[in-house]
Parts: structure tokens; C-alpha cells; sequence
């Protein structure tokens, strides 16, 4: 059997760009026991992945080039060795780029059918939502009433961080990059969304937005939305720092303002966090994000692209922030 | 009563000088029921202070032009018209740049005259090792066998950091501005000390003196020793954010490489924090702080100036390294 994969053909320098991804038919064994066959229903494509297109060592360890690239996936079995996973149901892992894929069942998670769209598990339900659920209630702990910044609001985390938050009964504010984000945060129920491309002055549309100041920062950005919040901090603020999508592509570490004067004079908590910090409590985080989906306090967004020869650019159009929430990649 | 003062002539832009102080003498009228007069003993002259000239908020509200400075001092009471604190008791408290002061017993504590060294509850006993305890084993909470860097590990705080560090079974690696410093810390048992002055590359200096990485570290400096810290942070690092007084003198804030990407890569915390932040396990502190230095176990140094006139110089002289450990200014 053969299939079709895509491979980082070269490493990035600054934007990645179509040359970094090849295209190849690959040979696929035969499922050896305790192997299933997998055809990809569904493909992530997430910023964290820029990081692993580095020689350097990021979060996880980086893709090798010359080898398929991988990440988060939603697919079917189609051939089964193993009990677990009969020919028919969902999983959800980390796999291949690739229409088909060989896998055992050790990085496999079923998933029902019948609670929520299965490519919600690679989104509300999965690592974005995840990322949301402990980000905010472990790292940032709103209160009612409180004020709750997140940046990047209009993202697949971004989202679920604002509802969340005002489940919390805190006042909310999102920052995103079109006035279509920003109605769309509105929608949600965000108190207040900026359009910060848009906004002649940053820092002053956040202070007129937190005009009690900032208690909890939900940090997907980094870079000028994230020093004007460093201004704003009320005491004791606490700060998830869950990503930097403004410097992924920076070939030099960037510079800035140093934030430290301001974190220590509100005595700020920073915490920088990836979702399987958690590892041990996505039982409860998938338990309560399904839960509150299923009352309908819990909307979620799709960026869906189809075809399997598109999912470089859908890649790439997260840089550009051409998604709103969740970019997904339809491939069957 | 007269008694001589110093007060705040003007607010400094940069570095402060002499003439930023003024020498007065005020009228000091007979103690009210409740009050008692104090005759200062021990002055202490602390990096922070240096917040409190400018007029914007820090950490407490900032001083003002014409009225006397104020700070930690050890006094003794010569005339009470309070039971608490009977005439010749010896008490610390936040008090005016004066020989003589009128006080009500809200901020005064009674200090023991037979566990150490009275000034000792301006430094190892007082808010110094106040900081120094909470600071380490409150948020950086150090294991045995992982490394703790100290920067400013000859001041007040960071002596007593390396020292508790120590005792918790950590590897211990302090920066400080003279080879005497240097050498004194060994002598206290750090593992290593680096004279960040004469060092031509700090980060690499770091990083052979940390070779498993750094788990812990306490921040009394910032700038380019913070930097190469970021740099060398292992997994899940913890980071108490106590003073940055590099930059305590400057205008605009500074730039830097921003510390986000690294902090989020190691899923680090980061932590503000101000010794009153732990108000209310204070007596926690100084009680497991005079058990260790009973059991000879912890070390205190002090650099003790002499002469009430010369407390603007002692302060002066915070900002360019001329103490190992605590300030003093004996007065009388």
C-alpha cells in the first residue's frame, strides 16, 4: 500500500514558505499486531509547530527534514490488530502528514462520535481547549469581577480563555488582528475586543478597555500588546504565558522593554505553561469543556480547509492570522 | 526639643547625589498619650529607597520634596507615654531620617537585646532575610541537588539566599561585583561566585558554573546577568523577582532581549515580590531565621558607616557596590 506525505524539505529562515514542505509517495506496511491502519480524517495545523521546524530544541523535539512532518489528527481505523481500536471508530493523535499512517494504540485516543463534531477534539476538546481550560483556571485564577485580558483572542485557544473567563463572571477583553475578529469576540461575549492593527495606540485602547486595570493576562502573542499589558497590571496579577506567535519567525531572540521593573513593583506571577504540563488532568479538563459545551455556554470556531494538498497553506496562513479559531484541515 | 533631619531637597532624574538631600533642624514636641520619644541607633539604607525619591508609585508611596526621608531604624525609647514600650527598650520601625523621633506603638516592634547584634534586625533578622526566606523557599522552592543562582549575592538578601539555599541541599551560584565579594561568598560555602565586573562573558561563565542548568533564581539585579540566566533555565524553573538594581536609576525603562520565549520553552514561573507581600508570617520567618543563626548555621555581614551626616553617602553608595551585606549607618 502507498500513500502520500508531506515532508519538511528544508528548515525556515524567518516566514516558512511553500519550499520548506515536499510532497512524496510513501510505502505503508502492512499492520503488524497491535497496529491499526488509520485513514486522516482531520489535520491540526498549530503555531507551536514553527518551533519544531528549528534545529534548536523548542518544546518538543524538532522535526527532521527528509521525514514527514507530524501533529495532532483526527482519523478512522481502517485495518485493525488491536482490541482497542476496531476497524470503524475515531481516534485522535499525533500523527503523520499523510492520507494513511500506521500506528499502535499506545498515542491513540478513541473519541465519541455522537457529543460534538470529531475534529472538535483536535479544537474545543482537544489540546486549544485544553490549553485554554488550565492556562486559565490553574495559571490566571479570575475572579468575578475581576479583569481578564487574553491576546490573540480570536484563535482557537483565545476563544475558549474569554468564555471561560466569563463563566468565571470576570470582564473580559480580547485583542485580535480584523474588525470580523473583533465582532465576532463580541459575539462570544467578550466585554470588550480590540482590533490592534487598527488601533493608533495600543496601550491606550487596553487602558480604556481595563479601566479597573489588568488581573489576569492570557498570553498567545507577545510583543507590543504584551508590554502595553505589563503597563496595566493591578497587583498580584497573574500572567499564562502560553505562546508568542508575533516572534516565532524571528531569527533573533527580539528586544523589547524589559518587563521585570513592572512585575515586580504589582508583585506579578508569570507563568509560561504548555498543555501537557497537565498531562495528568485532561480526563477533568475534556470532562468540563464537554460539559459545558453540551449546556451551550461553550461556542467554538473552524477555520476549515479542504484537501490534503492544502494543509502547507493553511499552515502558513496561521502567520498571517487569516483563521479565526481553529485552523483545521479536511483531508477525507 | 530640636532634633537634626534630612530631608528631601529635590527628586534626582538618574542617578542621585548629594544634593538631593537637605540637613534641617525640626521641633519636636512633647509625646502625647500613646507616643513615645526614640532615639535612633541604626539607620538602613536600602536599593529601594531609591523608588521612593521618584514620584510616580513603586512598591509603597513615593517620598515627599521638604519632608524628611524615612526608613528601617533600630532606636531606643527615652521618654513613653506608652506601657508597650517602656523607656529603655530598644524598638524597629520604619522611621524619619532623624536623631530623634516621636512614634505611636502601631509601628514599632520591641526587639530582644540577647539573640544578636541589634542592628542584625535591620538585615539578617529584619526585612533583608525576610525577603531572603520568602523569596527562596516560599517561590523558588529549591530541592536538594538543583541549582540556585543568586544575583547581588553579596547584598543583604543574597547572602542570606545562598546561605538558606545551602542548607536545603542545592548547589549554590552567586554573582557579585569584586573579587572580595567573591571571595567571601566561597567562604560563606557557595559553590561557585563569578565577579560579573572582570567576567568577559557572563553567559558562558553561568553556564560552567551551572552545568546541570538552573532550576532556581533569585533576582536582586537584572539586566545582561538576568539575560544569560533565561538562557541556562532548566524545566519547570522557578524565579523570585526581588529587585532589579541595575536599572533602579534609570530614566526611560531599559530594553533587553525579551525573556517570554525562554520562559515559555521551560514552562518557567516567574514571581514579583515584596517582602510585605508575607505580612502575616513574619513571625514564621524571624523565628526560623534566629533559630538557624543560634545553630550557627547562617552567616551575617554588615557594613556599617558611622555618623548621622553620612547617611546620604551610605545610600549613595548602594548604587555603586561599595557594601558586602547589609547598609547600616550607626547614629549614636
Amino acid at each position: 500500500m502507498k500513500t502520500q506525505a508531506i515532508l519538511l524539505a528544508s528548515r525556515p529562515s524567518g516566514l516558512p514558505t511553500a519550499a520548506q514542505f515536499r510532497f512524496e509517495t510513501l510505502d505503508l506496511p502492512t499492520p503488524e499486531a497491535g497496529q491499526v491502519l488509520l485513514k486522516t480524517l482531520y489535520v491540526s495545523v498549530d503555531p507551536y509547530m514553527r518551533g519544531r521546524m528549528n534545529a534548536g530544541k523548542s518544546y518538543v523535539p524538532p522535526f527532521a527534514v527528509g521525514e514527514p512532518l507530524a501533529g495532532g489528527a483526527v482519523a478512522e481505523v481502517v485495518e485493525s490488530r488491536n482490541e482497542a481500536f476496531p476497524a470503524g471508530s475515531v481516534v485522535v493523535g499525533n500523527l503523520p502528514w499523510q492520507h494513511y499512517s500506521l500506528a499502535d494504540g499506545k498515542s491513540l485516543n478513541r473519541v465519541p462520535t455522537d457529543q460534538a463534531p470529531v475534529s472538535y477534539f483536535l479544537g474545543l476538546l482537544g489540546m486549544p481547549g485544553l490549553t485554554a481550560y488550565f492556562g486559565l483556571l490553574d495559571i490566571c485564577q479570575p475572579k468575578a469581577g475581576e479583569t481578564v485580558v487574553v491576546s490573540g483572542a480570536a484563535g482557537a485557544v483565545g476563544m475558549v480563555v474569554g468564555q471561560l473567563a466569563k463563566i468565571q463572571g470576570a470582564r473580559v477583553v480580547g485583542t485580535a488582528g480584523s474588525d470580523e475578529k473583533v465582532a465576532y469576540l463580541k459575539q462570544l461575549g467578550f466585554d470588550e475586543a480590540i482590533n490592534y492593527k487598527t488601533t493608533p495606540d495600543i496601550a491606550q485602547a487596553l487602558a480604556a478597555a481595563a479601566p479597573a486595570g489588568i488581573d489576569c493576562y492570557f498570553d498567545n502573542v507577545g510583543g507590543p500588546i504584551t508590554d502595553a499589558v505589563y503597563g496595566l497590571l493591578n497587583k498580584h496579577a497573574r500572567i499564562a504565558l502560553c505562546g508568542q506567535i508575533s516572534s516565532y519567525n524571528d531569527a533573533v531572540v527580539p528586544t523589547g522593554p524589559r518587563p521585570e521593573g513592572k512585575l515586580l513593583t504589582t508583585s506579578a506571577r508569570l507563568q509560561g505553561f504548555i498543555v501537557s504540563d497537565y498531562f495528568s488532568r485532561w480526563p477533568e479538563g475534556i470532562a468540563k469543556l464537554t460539559e459545558w459545551y453540551g449546556a451551550g455556554q461553550l461556542q467554538f470556531e473552524e477555520t476549515i480547509t479542504e484537501g490534503f494538498d492544502q494543509i502547507p497553506a493553511a499552515f502558513l496562513g496561521l502567520f498571517s492570522g487569516e483563521n479565526t479559531g481553529k485552523a483545521i484541515v479536511k483531508v477525507a
